[in-house]
């Protein structure tokens, strides 16, 4: 007997696309400049080790109980230390840990926002963010960046617009200021203070999303938003860039109100306190500025490499900003080039990358690339951007016939 | 200068309590009969050492690095085997890691529902996915549970009704088939084939929870709801019960397509790679089956002891249902006791419980309460339950003289 089954109408909130810049591995000679990840040789694999049985056999059976919303109280006084030493005020009672900054948006965005509310983002955004506002049923309306990072000027602008035409003002507006993925640009401080001001006035939250501010290649520190609006700022951060993304674990900062209500919405209880205790362990034992130094270091090298590499291949046919820390390049070609055109070609010639609309909300950005210097060696960044060129040429050439 | 902050409406999702059964310790002496934990002294240290040295140190770098949401595969072909071994046909590609079964649960409500959908639960029902199903706007209706597990006759004739009268149909029914939390009863294998029958010809989606199903102190086992209709069933379950709780591991079996879309609601990617690795390298040196038989053996006596301290100190005031597996009496006093009335008598005594009321959609089961005796050793399940009795006996004379 064969049954004929009636169709069933899945949530519409469902995502049509898979998480971006996270394919599977293809063949071993692949070049991932797609992927926005740290550089595994870089994690610090013997002092995890260390600190694993150091906290399954002293503190074990705890770390493998659950325990409340609070989490164990080790992390969080490391965060706390940490946060200090950055200028960013926080209590223990202020500090959420979560699974990665990913949850931490979630939680972030579904604390904030309604069905229906306006939500205010940079073009570019960080795509995972923009996913979650989606999901979230946020109406969305994006600002440009530039060198010095989003536009708060044409913010403004926006809000007096929207005040005086009594049109709808936004509720929240997400923003990742410094090391911005994947424009790779910062928040001037003149930008940020003028944007915590304009948060008090308007009466909208903002997410400070600072994945990549310890990856700092220069002196220069810049305000927190947090640290100026604690009141309309919640800040994220994470340790998958400082430690390793499979620990995924990360934190948020904000009033003692907002974490509370960001813990009513963890219905599991706190994350995995087995993977907080491992890393408590391993982060009493390293230590972190010698870690950092080391990574800054490499990374700022690899950077390098990259941009010397784009000079060599692509000449004056791109620009980009040379980014001062963090893990992305990305690159600017002339307007009419649709980079979304020779990601095949790209992969089939051994390399992949991430094509710019998907930074965008509407159909924009399409003749941007972000390209990821933090997990290739040497070698791959200078023979991935070759085969990127050479796709992009052999794609122009056939555009000029085809024209 | 003072700055008058303007008030922000928060997200109206957040619910207003904090997540039941979970309280933070107050004094050592306390005793936990609130707490659905396992009991730490089972928990696999020494495998799960080696196991953690192993992950860390062959396979360091590619456990602590991103991957798809697919995950590492060896968890998965674990819970493939353990699947088939209790009948239930699950590919690789129709399992999924989730952080827990509450984010198996929170998935599969996201992916089924919009918003304004009707679900349907048993009365009683586990509170976490009450309040997930909350916060995405689910408009829930509840179906008594007798000793046989849900009473289906009820819910068909529910669905005959709607059906007649153009009244909303269910689109999902959540439910706990196997050693039910709190009710400890197991859905027999008439109602359940039956249930599966219904999904098919009214085309709702069951969400079949089976967290308790391998603490099965008998040997019986049912067909699970999957295996007679995994058209429209996302089954659940965790290692929280069988390993530890801080690991926070779950899964999910579905068909394929259901499993895609859950996974693009995975923002993160997949669940920590970390954490599933070392839980893998335990699986591979832990023999389940004499793992499993000591908790079984454990739980039983347990729950015997519990049930002998009930008939001492109750004799025939209290009613409840002896469960065959899990970790939970459920206990029905007279109809005009109100548990919630003795909790904090209760504690102020030393032992905590979960009302009757947390588990229900409405004003219900007030005069339930639910004991767990997994957590706490044989004294304490003594000394607990002579408290609880302690504190109503004492509640229920004062209502007499009040009365």
């Amino acid at each position: 007997m064969t049954v004929t089954w009636q169709s069933f109408h899945f949530a519409d909130r469902i995502p049509s696309t898979p998480s971006i810049g996270s394919t599977t591995v293809t063949s071993p000679d692949h070049v991932h400049l797609s992927f926005g990840f740290a550089a595994p040789h870089l994690f610090p694999i013997e002092q995890l080790n260390l600190g694993a049985s150091e906290a399954i056999i002293s503190s074990g059976r705890q770390a493998l109980q659950y325990s409340g919303a609070d989490g164990p109280g080790k992390i969080r006084q490391w965060i706390r230390a940490r946060s200090e030493h950055h200028g960013i005020p926080a209590k223990e009672d202020e500090i959420l840990v979560t699974y990665g900054s990913t949850q931490g948006i979630d939680l972030a965005v579904n604390v904030l926002l309604n069905p229906g509310d306006h939500v205010w983002v940079e073009a570019p955004s960080f795509f995972s963010a923009l996913q979650s506002l989606r999901i979230a049923g946020a109406r969305l309306t994006s600002f440009p960046i530039d060198e010095h990072g989003v536009r708060v000027d044409l913010i403004e602008q926006a809000l007096l617009e929207a005040e005086s035409s009594c049109a709808p003002l936004p509720k929240l507006l997400y923003i990742m200021p410094t090391f911005h993925n994947p424009g790779g640009v910062t928040l001037s401080a003149e930008r940020r203070v003028r944007l915590a001001g304009l948060a008090r006035r308007y009466n909208f939250f903002i997410i400070e999303d600072d994945a990549y501010m310890e990856l700092n290649f220069t002196d220069e520190q810049l305000p927190t938003l947090y640290s100026l609006c604690p009141q309309r700022v919640i800040y994220l951060n994470t340790f998958s860039k400082i430690i390793a993304p499979g620990i995924r674990l990360g934190w948020a900062v904000a009033q003692k109100e907002v974490i509370q209500k960001m813990k009513l919405l963890m219905l599991g209880g706190s994350t995995g306190v087995f993977t907080q205790e491992i890393l408590a362990s391993l982060l009493e034992r390293l230590d972190i500025e010698d870690h950092l130094g080391k990574l800054k270091n490499h990374y700022k090298h690899n950077r390098d490499i990259m941009a010397a590499a784009i000079h060599r291949y692509f000449g004056s046919d791109v620009e980009f900003h040379l980014p001062q820390g963090g893990f992305f390049i990305w690159l600017a070609f002339n307007a009419g080039v649709n980079t979304s055109q020779f990601l095949q070609l790209a992969a089939d010639k051994g390399v992949s990358f991430v094509d710019g609309r998907s930074f965008y909300i509407g159909q924009e950005g399409l003749h941007y690339a972000r390209l990821c210097f933090s997990y290739c060696n040497e070698e791959q960044i200078r023979r991935g951007v070759k085969a990127f060129a050479e796709a992009y040429y052999e794609w122009k050439s056939g555009e000029v016939q085809a024209g």
